[in-house]
């Protein structure tokens, strides 16, 4: 499959689209927005988008604002959960008592901070603009080290000197893949759907669940955001479980059609199972 | 007041922490954590935490660890809302359409792209750890400008060029407040809470949600998160409106305990309103 992402190449979001699909033949862009738009000039198949991203910046909003676009014309196909396990790496035979530098994406750094006090206290942080940046800055300085994942440590040939040392462990990331169109009934899946209530009703949004737990469909995602256009409304965002074409599911959306002020249904697709 | 918080100075939390009280003493922390601890020592009187920072990195997860720390012994006592406005700036005297470095935090870097490309499109991104050493740096070198807020800029006497050069506009971050005990009722109020609800009853959060829209109570914030511990389980965060001690809401939230795998109550606060 061709797949686009935000890149460089190494980062966390292409380990994403190689676990999506490991024959996956790659092409990384620069933002979201133009790792969409090759989608839609069908130089890719689909592209694989951050939902949430907490080690390479705040591309969730991009995406988020990406699927609410009309115009976009585009679906959810697929998600993919990514295990983050940071990596601390360099030129091989670099001493990590007297490492005197790491580089790293800052909001990598500060998942490590603890870890990298006690493996290489010597090592001043320095800030990358990507996890791949470091591992090429840390590659060309005798001495550095960087912070970085699997796939990265691997393109670029570093020594891997000590393994998910992330201050918090189980840390996940959650990817969506969009496509032109979202994906058929599998018998596991599920479905995306964001919409608004009308303002100030309490039960609202009561009404909208109800529709879903009155036919027991579970809800595995709730997120309410401000719209930035109005002070005071909402864009829920709900991840159900089931295929909008299963009739309990397609008869939920209709009904929650009529009580919500604007609704999309962003697509359905394979519940996320991890190989292996 | 005195008021902890994630520094450098100059950062956008340090901005909240002035915006929530422009009279505060401020003592910046390295961590979210060491703010805090700040708070339990008697040091500071509250600490200002980030729910979401896009900007400056991802320290929400560790808020809102810390506010589910049974040993925190912590409350959620204020909230305020920081509008976030990027600025371009340098030392005095330099030409942007030949300027070639610009340094920030690579978030702000990828929230100004189309901005930059621009009014400065010779700048070369370059990656510094906060928003303030991107100024430091900015500062010490000719022909270089940074991204950062206004309250950073001030302080470092950094000459602005350009305002809210933020591709997207209307981006808010909210922080809470936390200190030994929360706030008493002021009429316009807000409660936050957190809680589990057992797994796999689709009707589970209907029925708690229902509890507060029973008796006419709204709903400013709800958010599923994955339990780190447990596969498949989920945290509901919820802000309502209301103070704790308000007789509705104390009913609401007695009803909610039964029906909660695990309830904790945050904190009743005054609702944010902007200054002015």
């Amino acid at each position: 499959m061709r797949l686009s992402y935000l890149g460089p190449r190494g980062t966390y979001t292409e380990a994403a689209a190689l676990l999506f699909d490991p024959a996956a033949e790659l092409f990384p862009f620069p933002t979201v927005g133009a790792a969409v738009d090759a989608v839609r000039r069908g130089q890719t198949e689909a592209a694989v988008c951050a939902m949430e991203n907490s080690i390479e910046g705040s591309v969730s909003i991009e995406t988020t604002d990406i699927l609410l676009d009309p115009a976009a014309n585009i679906a959810v196909c697929g998600e993919v959960v990514l295990p983050i396990q940071h990596l601390l790496v360099g030129a091989p035979g670099v001493d990590l008592a007297t490492a005197t530098v790491v580089y790293s994406h800052p909001n990598a750094l500060g998942q490590c901070r603890a870890s990298l006090a006690a493996l290489a206290p010597k090592a001043k942080p320095v800030a990358s603009l990507s996890t791949t940046a470091a591992i090429e800055s840390a590659l060309a300085e005798p001495g550095a080290l960087a912070i970085g994942g699997e796939r990265a440590a691997l393109l670029y040939g570093a020594t891997a000197y000590a393994r998910d040392i992330g201050d918090e462990h189980g840390n996940e990331t959650r990817f969506v893949v969009v496509a032109p169109s979202d994906h058929a009934p599998t018998g596991d899946d599920k479905t995306s759907l964001a919409f608004t209530t009308q303002h100030d009703r309490p039960g609202s949004l009561v009404t909208v669940l109800g529709a879903f737990a009155s036919r027991g469909i579970n809800l595995t995602r709730i997120e309410s955001r401000p719209t930035r256009r109005q002070l005071g409304t909402y864009i829920f965002w709900l991840d159900i479980q089931g295929h909008r074409d299963d009739p309990p599911v397609a008869e939920a959306l209709r009904e929650v059609a009529g009580m919500t002020h604007w609704l999309r249904v962003l697509g359905s697709y394979p519940r996320w199972a991890p190989r292996g």
